[in-house]
């Protein structure tokens, strides 16, 4: 299909996107969004973005790569202790795009928007001349002064996960066949896979997360080193229980047929788990709110005094894993 | 530099950007902007990207393509009647990025920032993989009800256009050396090539919008198309008179030189200028608090009934640009 041929922006606005658009968006018709806040809270802004072949896979179902920018953002989100208030798109298109391709990504995206409760409220669309990269920006609500900060968690405090660790990096791995894979179900490659492609951003936790956690952040370079980032901006550090982080059972299997996945699980990334630091009184009612919206929650150390990086002990021997410093863009 | 011997994003962060962060951005050492929006306010929102070759050139100064990413944004709020409150970027970087070329860019970024009162709020740096793409989300405040929307433009009233208008279309074009650039001294070339390089939003007029327009938008893809779409966004037309567009003395050469040049300085992109409509009893008052705040304006037309196309009457003839419909990306 030539340039020539191809329908406006406006039109495919109104065919994709407006469907999905909040009331905040004004149909997507005006020139901004316009977004009353609610009395009393402040506003949290994050911005991600994501590039073909370094965020995502060219064979990538559009709707998972739609589903994928939104939930990595609404995860930061929830990390802050925010609820999602809409989120804005850009999206630098190669000339190859097709409308069945466009189609499928805003129905990825709309059925993300919707579970993530997070509503479209504006964004723009440009010629990319090279490969697809969107960025997308969420908008949340917090009460006042009630953002959880990745800065003030406190010595004693235990160190908490949701979810499962590891599952979206040993899942990319998979990709290449590796040796291990043989080890695994269908199912538990299907699993591994799955998390890789479709983030779960924890978003029910965020009311939990403001009542509860001293500091948190999403785990979305690997645990280790987003570990040691919070420690640093915190100015202590931590020790952690490697056999307490929560694997999932195909993860755990891999690890089982080939111990050094360990190391991939525990530095990998993509996982948009939440990491936080809970006071010790605090911890049963934490549990008692992860339960009661369904997210799992694991304890696997606890804040030390200390500027060096976390330690992960493991079968007797302490692992200090140097990711943070080094990683690159 | 191999990627190996690149600084890590934190250390690029700190160095470039913490240093033109506004407060709310928590010194970016967060995953997310904390914003406090003011009581009785809306937040306004927009987003734009910019990719090389498309909305900028390779050979443009680092500094003029970071003005250009906030100052197109700021335009849309200023026709929005919104004050900048902050942006968040985002930056894809080809592979061959240095240093310098990061350190102009956020020269020229932390200059406009302060130069439009717009602070830094937050970003995410990825590897681009293509070329040089930025995206720029931008949020603005409002009294709460007072956004100037596009749609709402009434029969009766002056179509009104700040500045002068075409100059960054024949900057782009003087480029290429064309025969008509001889009847121009170096100082018109410059200011036109200037007015492309460097938008100047016009964020001063954001309250006399509020207190006097029907209805704004700012004139980034042609001034003709832009009219259309406003007009057809609030069901009316337009008559405009060509010969009060108003057209820099640089322009009005050039257009001497080669007659043809009006068009192109009508539907031409990158003006960056307010384009309103004005009721007939609140243009004085208009004209007068535009003055104050040192805004050129030119009432170029009126608006009227009808779902045609608007007309621009030139020389006794009527000419309709059939642009707005046709806009691709």
């Amino acid at each position: 299909m030539s340039a020539k041929q191809r329908p406006s922006e406006d039109s495919l606005i109104a065919r994709f996107f407006a469907p999905i658009a909040g009331e905040a968006a004004l149909g997507l018709k005006d020139d901004a969004a316009c977004l009353r806040p609610k009395p009393g809270h402040d506003l949290v802004l994050t911005t991600d973005a994501l590039v073909e072949r370094v965020h995502f896979l060219p064979e990538d179902a559009p709707g998972s790569i739609a589903r994928k920018a939104l939930g990595v953002n609404v995860s930061d989100l929830a990390a802050k202790g925010s609820e999602p208030a809409g989120f804005l798109l850009s999206l630098a298109l190669p000339d190859d795009w097709t409308e069945d391709w466009l189609a499928a990504f805003a129905a990825g995206l709309g059925q993300a928007s919707r579970d993530f409760a997070c509503p479209l409220l504006g964004g723009d669309t440009v010629r990319a001349r090279g490969p697809l990269t969107l960025s997308v920006t969420a908008v949340g609500q917090v009460p006042s002064g009630r953002m959880v900060p990745r800065t003030t968690a406190g010595v004693g405090d235990a160190v908490c996960v949701t979810g499962t660790i590891g599952d979206a990096a040993l899942g990319l791995k998979l990709r290449a066949d590796p040796p291990w894979a043989a080890a695994l179900s269908l199912e538990e490659r299907a699993h591994l896979a799955d998390r890789y492609l479709h983030p779960q951003p924890r978003h029910r936790l965020a009311a939990a997360l403001r009542d509860h956690a001293s500091a948190a952040m999403d785990v979305s370079d690997g645990l280790a080193g987003d570990l040691a980032k919070m420690m640093r901006a915190s100015g202590t550090s931590a020790v952690v229980e490697a056999a307490q982080v929560p694997l999932s059972s195909a993860a755990a299997k891999a690890v089982q047929a080939s111990p050094s996945l360990l190391d991939l699980a525990l530095t990998g990334g993509d996982d948009y788990e939440i990491l936080c630091t809970v006071p010790e009184k605090k911890l049963d009612s934490f549990r008692k709110e992860a339960d009661s919206v369904g997210i799992a929650l694991s304890v696997i150390g606890r804040v030390v005094a200390g500027q060096d990086l976390p330690v992960f002990r493991m079968n007797g021997l302490e692992r200090r894993y140097d990711v943070g410093s080094y990683q690159h863009f």
